[in-house]
Formats: structure tokens, sequence, C-alpha cells
């Protein structure tokens, strides 16, 4: 366990590269493996990632319980911290169904050493919710009036029935003191433009490298059409496996090397695909294949067979390539 | 709390008319009413139901802890038994997205008085599984061997992101000896017709009061269709506001009385049509406005304005009338 | 050519089984096969069927010219004409995006020698719709009253982008004079009910033999299912197959037979899993396996391979057997 | 009627902005308004974009008769060629559920004046396609070698009932001599990127302004997304409104005035929103309320109430004051 001091230090939500880690299991029994856990959270941290996020999708959150989802947070809460990264910011996952859970989770994740919330709206009632827009603005208003750490959007129709937030509900939002970003894996980079450029004028202050509302992709895919279109950086699984890369990418692009940033985005966008193809059971193929940890995810996830997980490895081969040269 | 032996008496599942039971809550701490749960549930086992299914969508099963749902199963037992149904079943709403946590909940039905396990299909990484069949019956049939009680099969391709189980897989499920029973809330009496032959002609006796593979449908409005085509009963929200009328109709179909029945059927389909479109919501808007309780769902399920519950009250009119009447 | 007269008989719309019959191509050309359509068709009629459909989506209206489909309507009525069956009646698939042309079609098959038109709602522009119900209302009024045959509505969402019509649409639209049935293909049972329930209360006359408005199941896996609920019959793909079988199942069950009824019924269920499975291709290849015609569907759609088109045939074995002891 | 020499130059397929031109028609009779659709096609040549693209989604192709599309299209291609553009390109939407169809509206295309052919996948039986891919890709080629001109894949899930073509699939095509191109309105720039790359290092010449595969983002709200990502350009409804404001942002990047770019983008992607939202009944609303054109659509589609009409208006005001400025 960790000094309260230790847990709870102001880390600010600047842009940057965040990875949605991958949760470890153990190989029969499925338990959590806080080892392996610590270790990739540290390779990260090291790499220069701005920040973590667990119990996204590539964390399994459905897999964990309760119990489980803190023992995942402070486990790479406390692995930061001894590895000299007490300041980098953790972002944990808190959708949930009800209102009242959503508001739990945000308050296991503040014990735990979260420092920021990613909800979900919820969605197994959704066509009950009337007008619909509203019951989810109400919902993300109470949620993060309620919440000891600040709120994230999470817009990712494929994982809610199909609900996707526009751009004049996340705005709208975006005036709750409590909600501090969005993180959009629509993949509509149209939106996030209106999204970035709304919230940026209803800032205060201006300063782009603290915006007071951040604007984060969803996939490194789509890395630098964001940051054109006015985000501020990804929160994406493929980091999992190159987050130099990622970082790299964002970094040239920022520096105005826009070609070195073009060139590299297309190796990252080729290994993303892997990613999106495989989801969590390619990455963990993929990590498995190149850097020696990753196991397999729990139960009734399937464990790939011995030529999927080869082709899931040859499909990042040419971003761990990059990868070992950065 | 309740003696061992009365909480794990072996009830059958026999053919007839289940209902999955509203979750009420208290107003504005919007806490279990464990009073209302109990009251509930004796009113349905008094008009003649043949058992009661906790933590369905009507249930509301994604707003409960772990705890509330045991809360709420061991208040129906103990209900039940208090008022001299200690024979009737409970099955219970146990899905979730992990192998292991739906066992952990089919161990928690048994401890709190269930009988039979209610399972939905995962379906967050659906697109992950692969072949999608394999791992779904891999995950039932993992299930049913590890559960402490008999799991009947969930089909609600609308709570779990399209998937449809097709008759082929179900079949193949019937032959688990664990798993003892379908649900179909897809509507789809075709499919139904199949599993119901299919499943008749592979059992080893034949007493069509006591199927080895029970079929219900999954509400209220096709009841006599799924009798014709071979089901023997339903599990059907509308029970909460009508269960003599769902009742009676089944039973002068089963007396042959044809003509009645379809007059019968004719007004539950009616009623029903409403309890379709304004699901929970509207349900307990029904029953507060017809039986004087129900009260409104957790957060974020919106409540209903004036003008709303008096819509889905008058839907229910025709079908309340007819069930003072029986 | 025909006579006017003999073209243009009053044609009542009476309970029974109707056929979507298949559109026949030779097969290097994929040109229309008129012989095989006018053959086709007197099997059918010689079968017992109550009428034929040209141009639903087993009749591939979508890969049809609007010369084409009216080729294919006269060669039916022709060949119906000349075998003796000039009083059998003829729905044609008349649906489109937009209204004039959806009328258009109306017109042309009136000209062919069609009796009734089946009209599925426009889609492509359904988000569009304001609001979507008025627009689709309107949509049927409008069709009705300008077409010179009455009109069958055609409800199947999945051809439709998910547009599913509710029995509240269906009940006012039947309200319209030319407006005089619908084929449900959704499945929907209990929609059934409500439509055929609400229709017949709303009749001036209560002829079951006549009822104003027919309602006709989309497929044979539901026919008793849909008689039992109210239905007059069924309009199915199957019956391109085993014509007999339907109607026997049909005919067992309107003699009170119900046992026999229902013991035909599930082998009909069993076999429309196959055409259900297989769609156009494998009902085509079903055909060409059993009775020794049936061909290939026009590209894009694929010819199966040998394997895949004896998995078909077998597929409907155990119907054919039945269709030919009948 | 033109020439053949003036029908057929060679008009290539360069980078820049091309506009899906909406159709006109005449208020009661809804006849197609060749005068409104001549003005219209010069307004925006005069206003420098690159082409025009007949019958897409905004030219309500699926309204359009055979003839009606080939009228529209040599109005367009005539009225461009008096005005002095006879070296514009027109694109035309050929898609069509049979290969046989698609290929003659390439021919039609053609003799219309038609430089290049737009087509969508087919979708009605593609439950049928057997493997998927391999239907699609069959269909792309077989087409691609009968059409007179070349082809630009079109993938748009959201008109092909959520058909969506991988970068796998697209590169696959791009090899096809006659395929040219394609229009991502899915808005997915990660697979664009992949395409773009891809596509780029198969190409024997690498001459940016001369790209062999063109990729095209499909709509104007992901503009610049989809330069810095490597496409080429954009073919998107709101150039009807606003064709300058499109071109210049696009000029802008090109020519490294990003900040510029930038803040013209967002005031693009502003408009944008409307016209999402809007839909072919909102542009026409907005080019009706700014420039005193533009009517509305056929049945079944809605004419927007005067107060929709005004709203559409306003959400364009921004947008159409900075083209005024241009």
């Amino acid at each position: 366990t960790l000094d309260v001091p230790a847990l709870h230090m102001t880390r600010p939500l600047v842009p940057g590269v965040y990875v949605p880690t991958m949760c470890f299991f153990e190989e029969v029994s499925e338990e959590v493996d806080t080892a392996a856990i610590a270790r990739h959270a540290v390779r990260l941290a090291r790499a220069g990632v701005t920040g973590l996020a667990t119990q996204g999708s590539n964390g399994e959150a459905v897999h964990l319980t309760h119990a489980e989802r803190q023992l995942v947070t402070l486990t790479t809460r406390k692995a930061l911290n001894d590895a000299g990264y007490a300041h980098m910011p953790i972002i944990v996952g808190c959708g949930s169904q009800s209102t009242r859970e959503t508001i739990q989770y945000c308050c296991e994740a503040w014990d735990a050493g979260g420092d920021y919330a990613l909800v979900l709206p919820p969605s197994y009632y959704s066509s009950l919710f009337a007008p619909s827009n509203e019951t989810v603005m109400e919902f993300f208003k109470t949620v993060a009036s309620a919440s000891p750490i600040p709120i994230i959007i999470y817009n990712f129709p494929g994982a809610v029935g199909g609900l996707d937030l526009s751009s004049d509900v996340i705005v709208q939002l975006s005036a709750h003191p409590n909600i501090v970003g969005v993180k959009l894996t629509c993949g509509n980079t149209g939106k996030l433009n209106r999204v970035a450029a709304a919230t940026r004028k209803l800032s205060k202050t201006r300063d782009p490298n603290h915006p007071e509302f951040l604007v984060l992709a969803g996939s490194a895919d789509f890395s630098i059409q964001s940051l054109v279109a006015g985000g501020h950086g990804i929160l994406a699984g493929l980091a999992n496996i190159a987050p130099k890369a990622c970082i790299k990418t964002i970094e040239l692009y920022k520096q105005g090397k826009y070609v070195e940033a073009q060139n590299m985005q297309e190796i990252v966008s080729e290994g993303d695909w892997t990613a999106i193809q495989g989801g969590v059971v390619g990455v963990k193929a993929g990590l498995q294949g190149w850097m020696g940890y990753g196991g397999y995810c729990r139960s009734p996830l399937p464990k790939p067979t011995g030529e999927q997980a080869k082709k899931w490895k040859e499909g990042f081969r040419n971003l761990v390539m990059l990868e070992k040269s950065l």
C-alpha cells in the first residue's frame, strides 16, 4: 500500500500519449498477474508516455470485479511511484449501467490512486431514455458532480450498442467543472474538430499545453489526423505494443516535421490494423510474440491457435522494428 | 435468513407462466425496497404463476451489485416460503461478460435460494470470438459444468449487441446435462419450433408435463403462438401486470378452448405493446397507476412525466380490466 | 400477349398459401429464362397454392429492369391462364425509393397482369424522415391512392436497413380503401396478433374466408403460429420447394387436426432453416438438386460450390420426402 | 446534345475538391429541373472546384430513372462545356444491386458524357455473399473490366446496410487497371491512411499531383485530416453550399499555411454538422435560404416546415458568411 500523499498528488491532464494498459492474468488460474501489470506499466513509463489508463476495453474491465479493478489500479500506481513516475496520471475506466455504480467506481478509482475517470454512457436500457440526449447528459452531470475525480467522456459506439454522442452533447457537457475531456473512439475526426474548436473557444485560458478540455483520439491510426483537427493526443491500445512510435509520431508533428510524422504515421496505422482486427486477443499475442510476456485473456475470450498467434505477431513486425530503432 | 432445507428444495422446472419480477427501489435513496419485492412476489404467487425470475431485464439486474442481487433473491425466496409457496422455483439472471463471474453469479444465486440460472451469452468482445459459435458454446458448457444449479439459455439479441443464437447452437447445448431450457426473447417462433421439436426428439422421456428441455417464450404477446409451436410456456414481463390473464390464456389453450384462448391472447398482446414500448419504465408506471405500488427505476432511467405515466397506465387499461375479472 | 379480359379478371385476395416465386436465368448469359418461369408457375399452381408473387426477394426483384419485371409477371400470368388458372391472383413486388417510381411499378404491374402490389417502405434516406412514421404513412397513402391495383404492405426490416413498421402504423394504414393486407417477414407474431385483431374489429364484414385486410406470415416456419394468432396464411419462399407441405400444414390446422398440423409444421420449419440460411442461392440449389431445374442467381450472387450445393440439397431432404408423399 | 468529341475528352482525375451535386426538381410535378441543374453546375465550376459528381446520395440517384440520370449528367456536361469548363471531369454514381445493371449504368454514364463511375458495393443479398470479401471483389473487378470508364470505389456503410470495405479489400482492388480511386464516406481516416500509403507504394509513378489511385474523403469535415493522412481531396456534399471555403481550406493546407487552414476547417466542420444532420433535405433548405434556389427533394422525402427550414439555414450562416468573403 501507499501513503495517502503518494496516492493523491495533483497530476495534470496534459496533451500527449496515454496508454489503455492491458490487464494480465496467470495462465491456468486466470488470476490477476500483478507482477506483469507492474512491469508493463514501468516499461510504458520508461518509454515516455504521458499517462496510463486502467480498465479500458484493453484492460478487460468487464472481466474484473470491483476488488480486482482496485488491485490493478493500485498495482499500477505503486509500480509507477516506485520507478520514479509518481507524477504520471492514471485514468481509470469507470463506466457502468447505473448512475450509482458509476459513482462507486469513481470513488474506488480515487481510493486506488486513480486521477481521472473514463466514463462510457450507459446503454442497456437506452431505448427507454427519454429524450435520449437529456438522459445521457443528466447521467454524466450527476456522476461528475458526485465523483471525487474529474470525468473524461468516453465515446465508443461499438461498446454501447451504437449509442454515439454528438458534438453538441459533448460540448454541452464540457461546461461542467468536473468534466475535463473526451476520448473519441468513434474515429470521427469531423466531430473531434467541432469539439476541439468549441471547447477551446469556451475556455478561459487558451494555453495549448494545458487545455481546459482535453480531446483525445481513441486509436493510434488517426494520431496526426486528430492533431491537425485540434486534438491533443491519443489514448490508444496500440501504445501497449509500440509506445515510442506513437510518441515520436506526435512529437515529429508538433515539431513541424510533417513529412517525417506522416511517414511514421503510416507505419503506426499499418500496425494498428492488426490491433483493430485482433483486439485484446491480438495485442496480447503481439506482446507475447515480441516482448515475451502478455499471456491470454480471461475466458470466454479464446486463446489464439499457433497459426493465429503467428499471424498477429507478423502483423506488428514493421511497427516493432520501428519501435526498437527508437 | 432461511434454513438450508427451506432454501434448497427440489423445485422442478415445469411448463407454465414464469414472471421476471420487477425490482423495486425507495424513491429518493434508490435503495432496494425489500418490502415491495416481497409483497409483489406473493401477489404473483397467489395469482397462480409457476415460478419467478429475479434479475432479468425487468429486474434491473444491470443496476444491482452482487450483494443486492442476493438480497433480492433471498427476499423473494423467503417471501414465497413464508406465504406457503416453498415449492415454487426461482430462476435467477446470471449472465455476465466473463466465464468466471457468470459462474460466481450462479453460485451466489444458489446461495440465495435460486433454483435455476438464466444466462445471456457474453457480447462485449463478441467480434473476437473465433469461431463465434464455438466460443459461445464453450462458454455455456463451462458455466453449466461449474454451476451448482441448472442453466437456462437466454436468447435476447437486443440485449447483447445483436448476438442471436441459432436453433443449431441451442439444440447442441441442450445435450449438456446441466442445461435444461431456453428463453427466446427474439420472438422467432420458427426457431422456437425447431428447438422444441429437436429437443423433444432427443429426450429419453417424453412426458409433456415434464419436458427434459423447457422452451419458454420471452414475451406474452406470443404465448399461444409458442404453445402451438411446441413451447412450454412463457417467461414474460407483462405477467408483472396481469399474471392471471397470462395464465388463463395458456390454460384455455391447453384445455382446447381455442377461440377463448385467442380472444384472451388478443387482449394480452394489446397490453404487451405498452410493456414493449415502455419497458421497465412503463411497466412500473402501470403497476403504480393500477396497483398503487411500483415506483421508479434506478438512475439513469428517467422518471416518466405525468403525461407519460398516464399514457402507460392507459395502455394497460383493457388488460387490467380483464385481470380484475379473473 | 394476352387479351385484356384475360389479364384483368377480378381475383380476390383470400386466405391461403402464396408463393414468392423464384426468377430463373439462363446460365451464361444470365438472361431471363421465361420457359423455366412458366413451368415453375404451373407446377406451383397444380400443387394447389392460392396465389403467386413475382418480384419479391426470392424473385430477385433488385436484379431486374422494369421491362424484365413486366416480362416475368406477364409470363407468369400467361402460363397460369394457359394451364387453366386464370383466376389465380398474382402479387407483384413494387417497392422503390421514390414515391413516383413505386407508383410506376404498380402501374406496370397492372399492365402486366398483376393483381396486387407488395410494397416495402423506402429506406435509403430514412434518417431524414420527419417524423419517421408520418413520412412512411404518407408514402403508403400516396402510393395506394395512385395505384391501379390494391396495396399489400411489406414489413421486412432486414431488407430496409432495420426500418420496422409497428402494429400502430399498419393498423392506421389499413383504413385506406386501397391498402388490403400486410406481409410480416419480421417474424413478430405478437405484432401479427395485434394487427389481425385490430383490423378484424375495424372490418364491416367479418367473413373469415374473405377478410377485408389480409395478414400473411412471411416465412413458412411460423405458419400455424400465425394462424393461431389470427393470421390468414403465408407468403413464403419455402413454398417454391414444397408447396404441398405448406398447404397441407395449414389445411390440417384449419380442419382442427392440431397434432398432425404440428407434426408437419416441424418438418416445414426444419426445411425452412435451410431456406433462411441459404436464401435465394440455397433455394435454387435445392430446386436444382431435387427437381432438376433452378440454375443460378444473377451476379454478383455467388454460384454455390459443389459442396455447398450438396449441403443445401441435404437440408431440404426431409421436407422433399414429405412433399413427394403428398 | 453535344458532339462526341465534346462529350469524351480526356479529363484526368487529379487531387482537389469534387462536388456531389444536388439534383433539382420542379415543385409540383417533381420533374427534373434542368435549368437549375445547369446553373448550379456552372456556379460550382466558377467557384473553382476540380470536378462534379452526379448521382451520389446528394444527387438523389435512388429517386431517378435511367433516362433521368442520363439527362442530369448530360445537362451537367453541356452546361460545363458551354461555360468554358469542357475539361472538368464528371464522376457519375453507378452503383446497383446486380453486376449487369451496374455495368449498364457505367455505359450510360459514358454515353451521357461522364468520365468516371462511382460504385457502391451491392448489399441487398450481402448475407449470401460467400465468402463476403470474395464476392465483393469479384463484383468490382467484373464491373471494372466491362466499364467504358474508370471506376472509383464508394465506401459508405450507412448506405449499404453496414457493409464496410476494409483497407485490405480496397488496396487489392486498386491493382485493377480500371479502378482508379476511392471515396471514403465512412470517416475512418486510419483506413484512409493505410489505403493512401499502400496505393502510393504500389504506384509506378509517384507524382503527388497525379496519383495513380485517388483517395478522397467523403465529407468536408475531415478535409485536412485526410490530407495529412495522405488523401488527395474531398468529394463532399457541403461543397454544394460553400465550394470556395472547401477549396480554400485545402489550398491553405497545401501552401503550408496550417493555422489558417485549421481555422477555416473549423468553420467548415461546423457548417458540415448541419449538412450531416439535415442531409439532402437540409442542404436544399440551405441553398434555398441563402442562394434563392434549391427547392425540395422528391417524395417521400419531406418538405421542411418553415421552422425546420429556418433552422437549417441558420446552421449554415457562419459558413455562408465565410463563403461570401472569399
